[in-house]
C-alpha cells in the first residue's frame, strides 16, 4: 500500500463526495421475534448509518451475504453509491485492516491509455501508469479504426483488444501497489467519441458517414460487469459523455479540470491531437469546435516525428548569432526523433534565428553544414547521423515545414473563427488552457512565436497536463465535479466549422510566420528574440 | 395468436397500467445540423410520447439501435417500464403487425408450477398451463429440499432444475400460442419462502435453523437476464416478497387476488398446502400465521391420497339411509386415489351418514361389505378393487382418519388462535377466502361439516382458485395491484403460533367431529344433514 499524493479538493472549490463511499455497519442479528431477512437488516443498517431513504442490494451480494454476516459477527464493511437519498450496495465484506476504497481513472487515448489509481476516501493519487492502445495494430488513426470496426468482426476485435489492454493496465497498476483488482470499487473513463463507442461495443459507423451522429452521447448507469471490466463487478463505471462525433468525453473531462464552471471571464482551452479541439466559454456558456490541425504535432506526419517518449527531442534552442543548435532528449538518450513540443521549439527557433523565413523557406545556402539535399528538396539537419540513435541524420525538410505551417495556421484559424462567432478578441481571453501531452511539454512562447497560438500575455497560458485523466480523478472524488460534467455537456454548443471563403482567407493569412498581419504578434521578435 | 380471456380490471377496482407498456415512436432522423445521438433521439421520442421525465436505455439495446432505426425508417415499436416519470426501455423493434405485449405469471408451487400467458395491453389471459416442480426428485417436501440445498452443489442443483422447468414451461406455452419467448416482456413470479430463495439462487439454510430468518424478503429490480429466465432479457421480473420464513410471496399475491386492501370488515384467507396458511385482516391491518396442518390434504399422507389430477376422486356423496356411496373422478376415469377435496367430502359424508362417529371411529360392524381389516386396524372401503384403476381397493383406515382429524383440528385451532389474537369471533368475519387448488375444489359445507372451517353463513365463503397465479396476473396488469403488494407486505404482521397450553387445549377440543362444542357448529346436522 502506497501513500497517495494528496489532492486538495477544497482548493479546487470541490466537495469531497466520492462516487462510492464506505461505512462500517453493525447489523442487527436475527432473533426469533423478528423475521426480517438478512438483506433487509443490512439495508436497514446502511440506511441508518448513511442517512439514506432507500438502499438497493444487488442479488449477487445477497447470495454471499449469509457467509459474510456469519464470518464477521454481523459487523461488516460496506461500499455503496449514494445520491439524493438513494443508495446501492457495491460490496460487503467482514471488516478488516485493508478496507480502503480504491478508484481507477482511465483516459482512453487513441495512442495511449493512461491510468490513475486513487484512494477515494483520502483524496489522492496512489499511482499512475500508461500503456499503448493496442488498436493501433488495426489502424494508426481514428478514421481507419472506425472503418475497420465496420467490417465483419471488426467492432468485436477493436472492443476486445481495448478492454484487454484496460484490464491489463488495471491489473498491473493494482499489482504494483499490492491491491486486488476487486478492491477497485469505482471507475471513470473518457475518450474521444469513436473510443467511447468502441468501449461500449457500439458501432462507430454512423460517426464516419453523413450526417455524422453518434449512436449514443451520454452513457449512464454502467457497472463493471456490464462492460467486462475486471474490477469489482458491481463498481459503477462513469463514462464521460460525448457532444457529437467530434467532441468527445475526454474534452468534457478536460473542461472539468480547467474549471470552466467557475470562470466569469471567457477562457479558451485547446487540446491538440490528431484534431485541434477548442473550447471557448465561461461559467454560463461554452462553445466547442474541432478541426483537422495537428497531425504534424502528433508524430505521425513528419519523418522524424515521434510520440513523446525516451529519445524524443523535446526542447530545442538555436544560438541567434552563431546558429548553433542545442537540444534536449527525453531520458537524456541519444535522439531518435522529435516530438510535438520539440517540433514547435525547433520551428520557432529556426524562424527566430532567420534559418527559415516568414514563408517557412530555408535560408541556408547550399553547402551549409546544416543543409542537405533530399528527394523532397532541401532539408535542415537537426541532428547529424553520428549523434542520432539510428545513425541516420534527423532532418526537417521544406515539405515537412509546409505541413507544420498548415497545422499551425489551421489551429490559429480555428481559434480566430470560434472567437469571431461570439465577437470576442484574443485580448479578452482571461485564461488559455493548453491540454494534453502536447500542452504539458510545449513552451507557449514558442507556439506564439510561430503564430500557432495568439500573442496574449504569456502568464495567461495554463498547461493542464493530461486534463482528461485529471478531470476523471476529480469526477471520482466529487459530486460537484460529476454535476459539472452534466452541466458542461448540457451547456456546450458545438460549432460546426464551415470551410467557407472567410475561413479560407483567414487560413491563408495565417500561413506565414507568425502571420501576414505581423501586428497581431507584437511580442514576437521583441520579447522572445 | 389466441384471443385472450378478458379481465375486467374496472370491476376489480384496479387501473390498467401494465408493468410494461408499448408505444409506436417516430424518431427524429439525424441531420447535419444536430449532433444528437441516435439513442438520445429515441429517448426524446419516448419522453414526449409517454410524458416521461427521464428514460434509461440499456446498453444492449443501444448496440442494436442503428440497425433497428435504419430498417424501420425511424418508426419503431418500443416496450418500456414507466413509474413516476422514470422510464426504462426494454425492447425496440421496427413496427410490425405482431407487436403485442405479452406477460407471464408463474406460481412456483412446491408440487406444481402454474403458468399464465397474458396480453398486457388488452388485459386478458391467453392461456394457462402447468407442470410438475422437478425438485420433487430431490425431496417430497420443502424441508427435505431446503436440507438438500445445504449440501455441496445442492443449491445449484435445485435452482438449475427449477429454472429449467420454468423455461420449458414458458417455451411450451409460447409455442402453443405461436409466439416467441423473446416477446414476453414482463413476468411475475411467486412461491413460498424456500422456493423464492431457490429462484434467486439464495441458500435456504437460514430458513430451517433458528432463528429461522430469510436471507432476503423483498427482491427488487430484477431482470430476466439476471435470473437466467429465457424471455426478453431486459424484461422486468417481479418476484413477490416474503414475510419471514413461513409466509411466502405466493400468499402475498393471494391477498391481492382476494382484494384485502379494499375491505372495511375483517376477512380471512386460508391456503391449505403442506402448511395451513392463514391471514386475517382488512384494509388497514393484516395478521398472518402458518402452521403444519394439511399434509393429509395434499395427497402425501394417506395411502390412497393423491394430487388432484386425472383419476382422482374429487367428490363423494353417501346416501344417508342406505349408506350407498357415489363418487366422481377427475376426467371421469377409473379411480386411482382421492385428492384433498374428495377426502374432505368423504370424511364429511361418512360422518353425516353415521359411518364414522364424532370421535372419528368407524361404526360399521365387522363383516360389512364396506369394512375390511388391515394391519392398521379396520378400514372403510371407498372403492372396491374391481372398480379401481389399479385393481386394489381404495381404503380409508382408522389411522388415516386420525391423521385427517388432526389436520382439520389444527386448521380450526389456527383460525381460532389468530382471531383470538385480535379478539374477534368468527361471526364477525365478512368474507372467508379459500385459496389454492384445495380451495378450488373443496365444498365449504363439507369442510364445515367436519369442523375444519368455522360454521359461518356459507355464502361468506369465497373460493379463490389459484389465488397466487391470479394475483400475479393482476400485478402484471395494474400498478395499483403492484402498490398493494408493497402495502400488504408492509402492513402484514406475522403471528408466531405459540404451541402453549391454551393452544393445545383448543386443539384437543377440535379433535372431534365437528367439535367438542357442538354449539359452535349449529348448522351441521340441520342444513346439511
Amino acid at each position: 500500500m502506497t501513500v497517495a499524493e494528496e489532492i486538495n479538493l477544497d482548493q479546487l472549490g470541490l466537495d469531497h463526495s466520492p462516487l462510492v463511499r464506505s461505512s462500517v455497519l453493525t447489523v442487527d442479528p436475527p432473533n426469533l421475534k423478528d423475521n426480517t431477512g438478512l438483506a433487509e437488516r443490512l439495508i436497514q443498517a446502511l440506511k441508518e448509518t448513511a442517512g439514506l431513504e432507500n438502499v438497493k442490494l444487488p442479488l449477487s451480494l445477497a447470495r454471499g451475504l449469509k457467509e459474510v454476516l456469519h464470518h464477521s459477527d454481523f459487523k461488516v464493511w460496506a461500499a455503496y453509491q449514494a445520491e439524493g437519498g438513494q443508495g446501492r450496495l457495491i460490496d460487503v465484506r467482514p471488516v478488516s485492516n485493508s478496507d480502503r476504497l480504491y478508484g481507477l481513472a482511465v483516459d482512453i487515448g487513441s495512442t495511449t491509455l493512461s491510468f490513475a489509481l486513487v484512494d477515494l476516501e483520502h483524496p489522492g493519487v496512489i499511482g499512475e501508469a500508461s500503456s499503448l492502445n493496442p488498436q493501433i495494430e488495426y489502424g494508426e488513426d481514428i478514421l481507419t479504426r472506425a472503418r475497420f470496426a465496420d467490417q465483419p468482426e471488426g467492432l468485436d476485435t477493436l472492443s476486445v483488444v481495448l478492454w484487454q489492454a484496460i484490464n491489463e493496465g488495471a491489473a498491473q497498476i493494482c499489482a504494483e501497489h499490492k491491491i486486488e483488482t476487486g478492491r477497485i470499487l469505482a471507475a471513470a473513463l473518457a475518450g474521444n467519441t469513436v473510443m467511447t463507442h468502441l468501449l461500449l461495443g457500439l458501432s462507430p459507423s454512423t460517426l464516419i458517414r453523413e450526417p455524422y451522429v453518434p449512436v449514443l452521447n451520454r452513457p449512464a448507469d454502467l457497472k463493471a460487469i456490464d462492460l467486462g471490466f475486471d474490477i469489482a463487478p458491481l463498481a459503477p463505471v462513469a463514462i464521460m459523455p460525448n457532444k457529437g462525433s467530434y467532441f468527445g468525453g475526454d474534452l468534457v473531462a478536460g473542461l472539468v479540470t480547467a474549471g470552466f464552471n467557475r470562470f466569469e471571464e471567457p477562457c479558451l482551452m485547446v487540446d491538440v491531437g490528431t484534431n485541434a479541439e477548442v473550447v471557448l466559454g465561461q461559467k454560463d456558456w461554452l462553445i466547442g469546435a474541432a478541426g483537422a490541425a495537428g497531425p504534424a504535432l502528433e508524430g505521425g506526419v513528419t519523418r522524424m516525428g515521434m510520440v513523446a517518449g525516451p529519445g524524443a527531442i523535446d526542447q530545442v534552442r538555436v544560438e541567434r548569432d552563431t546558429g548553433e543548435l542545442f537540444y534536449q532528449t527525453m531520458g537524456g538518450l541519444p535522439p531518435r526523433g522529435i516530438c510535438g513540443s520539440g517540433l514547435i521549439d525547433l520551428f520557432a527557433e529556426l524562424f527566430l534565428s532567420d534559418i527559415i523565413d516568414f514563408r517557412g523557406k530555408l535560408t541556408l545556402d547550399k553547402g551549409h553544414t546544416r543543409r542537405v539535399e533530399t528527394d523532397e528538396g532541401p532539408a535542415f539537419v537537426v541532428v547529424p547521423g553520428k549523434e542520432a540513435a539510428g545513425g541516420e541524420p534527423i532532418l526537417l525538410s521544406d515539405v515537412e515545414i509546409d505541413i507544420l505551417m498548415r497545422s499551425k495556421a489551421a489551429m490559429y484559424t480555428i481559434l480566430e473563427t470560434i472567437l469571431k462567432s461570439v465577437e470576442l478578441s484574443f485580448d479578452q481571453i482571461d485564461r488559455f488552457f493548453v491540454a494534453g501531452t502536447f500542452g504539458q511539454y510545449i513552451d507557449p512562447r514558442m507556439a506564439v512565436a510561430v503564430g500557432m497560438l495568439p500573442d496574449i500575455p504569456i502568464q495567461r497560458y495554463v498547461s493542464l497536463g493530461n486534463s482528461a485523466l485529471n478531470g476523471l480523478i476529480l469526477i471520482l472524488f466529487s459530486s460537484q465535479a460529476r454535476a459539472e460534467v452534466l452541466d458542461i455537456w448540457r451547456r456546450l454548443t458545438y460549432l460546426e466549422l464551415n470551410m467557407n471563403q472567410d475561413f479560407m482567407n483567414r487560413f491563408s493569412a495565417a500561413r506565414f510566420i507568425p502571420h501576414t498581419h505581423r501586428e497581431f504578434f507584437p511580442s514576437v521578435g521583441t520579447i522572445i528574440k
